[in-house]
């Protein structure tokens, strides 16, 4: 047979996905697994999206425009401007989740073998992305003793090569919850544009803000408006992440015209997404409020009774549904795969996210895990004892 | 600003895009356009799958498995079965279209800078995925003369270089409607084997057959099983081309592995367009009957209508729902934007597809255009008498 492409194997392999079979054992041999390990959410999708479904009044499921659908790009606009973000419909790309505005972000701005500058830990998938498109991530690292703040401007510029194309920023952040301040994106801004690069902003937890503090888009950094891409999801706001709708937006129409040739070649977005996106704009204010008192309470749940296990770290995250612990063990991997494979604790078990998989650096992350708050309470304090318990007995533990 | 990736530079010019505007403006003057441009027919999609959108009983649309849902793989399994193929669920990933199926085959088995090679004319959009993807297509060329049958081995084989990584093959053929024969595919199939090439079949228009001919699947070609990577979509089986969702398909376990890598970064495809395929393979024998009835007598009537034009040849193609004529034209792009903009007949006009955009040698296709025959045939009636009319006085008319 044919030799594969290289493409492939440089993919990284993901820690979470190789625990997968445990989970699954766990499963069948009759555990309850309590899922910290991923992002999806189990808030209500709005009825009003699902209503619009289920009145869905066509005859053929014909092809949509390239840039997606005309209509829900101009009620799109509306979704931004109340969002403070002043763009027009013909400022943006709908895609196929922000999986796909990154691909067209990259493939439209970054030639092969040049690179872009990202805080690790970042979203493992950017590595796929990265790898797909043929370019390099280079990581500056941000670290738990800080609360995973923004590295020093110096740290970020020594990065910068003659290959460097641009920076990403996913804000509020997944893995870590870190939501960027004012002065940081300000730093972020000045770099952007000392150097002239992009900045690929990834904002998909945009509506996942606490305790008040307020998302800053990088659409509304002064001055650097050719410079900005970004990148949405409707995945997490509407809690409909299997729609796979998202967006690709820049005030750069060179950048939208070159990103819809991509987009032209897979001639449309998913059509039944984008009638549920649609209708999701008109989702009420409400909606938003429960889901934010939801997530807050599950957010103070979780920083407080992780802080408490001896031995654990969390930072209390402003943004996102995610934070990322330290545990007092040998390796997080192998932990996570022995509370899956060896223990359970009233029949229950957890799954965590190494964050190893998280660093680009090797040997970072170690002993630390990706936690997602996306149960209820009740859930989230099973989940918290039972790994409570485990860290008492685990093997490779680091203190007594 | 930054300057933008070479790749949107690359990526061809369409001549159906730049025909768009011209399009609409013939409609803002009043002008009835038929489209014989563009393969989005206006046959029914089967009630079962917009019953299934209908009846949805969910609450969240959740992430789906990034090879697809289960159910519906199982399910798509008895399909493939019914149409003679037999595969199992281990051996698919659901895409979001063939075009992701397209893309993650050329990014799973092809290197950048390596080839492949696939008869022109071809399917213009595989243009924009080898730019993406970094490879080169390397065509060899079928004629109107000999009605797009396959080039001979010769010409094939003299091709091929140490770069050459497969084989692309579009059967039933989108542009030119060519059903390969079983003759021919032993051929294609013999050139795989010898130079262990991969072999990409796009067999996306498998049920658009005609005259009782059979399509043969290259699942089905002997001895060469770790070569062969099945290209599918459900979009003109089911006239759902807005749903985006298509299946790559091998029984080469690497290749399906390689592929889940890229699948994995972009977590899973459209979640509803997977519930309107899942419940559409239970649509009944009827509609196929009726689709096939139905296609069988608007080609009949549009290859004789075709054929009766002065100058104008039209081979009859056996399967999809297009084919690729000889016009009596200097230029077949400028007759193409000519008619939109300067002619009406009875008020009504039409839009072509030049051929030149799916001929990658320069020089070829000039005097040809691919016409969908996806209207009823009372519309391709007008459209054909249309054309007539504007053949007669079209300045660049190459007959009297």
């Amino acid at each position: 047979m044919p030799s594969l492409s290289e493409k492939g194997i440089l993919i990284p392999p993901s820690p979470i996905r190789k625990l997968v079979p445990f989970s699954e054992e766990a499963k069948r041999k009759g555990k309850k697994v309590y899922h910290l390990n991923i992002g999806q959410p189990d808030i209500s999708t709005p009825a009003i999206a699902l209503d619009a479904l289920r009145n869905l009044d066509l005859r053929v499921i014909e092809y949509g425009h390239s840039a997606g659908n005309e209509s829900y790009r101009q009620k799109l606009a509306e979704y931004y401007k109340k969002a403070g973000i002043n763009i027009d419909h013909t400022q943006m790309l709908i895609t196929t989740g922000a999986s796909e505005a990154i691909l067209f972000a990259f493939f439209a701005c970054i030639n092969p073998g040049e690179e872009i500058i990202t805080p690790e830990p970042f979203y493992a998938n950017y590595s796929g992305f990265a790898v797909t498109a043929g370019i390099t991530i280079t990581s500056v690292t941000s670290t738990i003793e800080n609360d995973f703040a923004l590295p020093p401007v110096s740290e970020i510029e020594r990065k910068i090569s003659p290959k460097t194309k641009g920076i990403l920023l996913c804000n509020p952040n997944n893995p870590t919850g870190y939501l960027y301040s004012e002065k940081e994106l300000q730093m972020i801004r000045d770099i952007v544009s000392r150097h002239d690069l992009f900045l690929f902003s990834d904002e998909a937890y945009r509506e996942f803000c606490y305790d008040g503090m307020k998302h800053i888009s990088a659409m509304n950094l002064d001055g650097i408006g050719d410079n900005v891409v970004l990148i949405d999801s409707i995945s997490k706001r509407y809690s409909m992440c299997g729609v796979r709708i998202g967006a690709l937006i820049s005030r750069n129409s060179e950048v939208i015209s070159s990103a819809l040739k991509f987009a032209q070649s897979r001639l449309s977005p998913p059509g039944l997404g984008q009638i549920a996106g649609e209708a999701s704009i008109d989702t009420p204010d409400e909606y938003f409020l429960e889901v934010n008192r939801e997530y807050t309470m599950r957010r103070d749940f979780m920083v407080n009774a992780l802080n408490k296990i001896p031995g654990v770290y969390c930072p209390k995250p402003m943004g996102a549904f995610y934070t990322v612990v330290k545990l007092p063990v040998d390796d997080s991997e192998k932990f996570a795969q022995w509370i899956l494979e060896e223990f359970d604790y009233k029949n229950q078990t957890v799954m965590i996210a190494p964050a190893s998989g998280f660093y680009s650096t090797p040997g970072l992350g170690w002993n630390e895990a990706r936690i997602a708050y996306v149960l209820n309470v009740e859930d989230l304090k099973n989940a918290v004892e039972t790994l409570e318990q485990a860290l008492k007995i685990y093997p490779g533990r680091t203190i007594q």
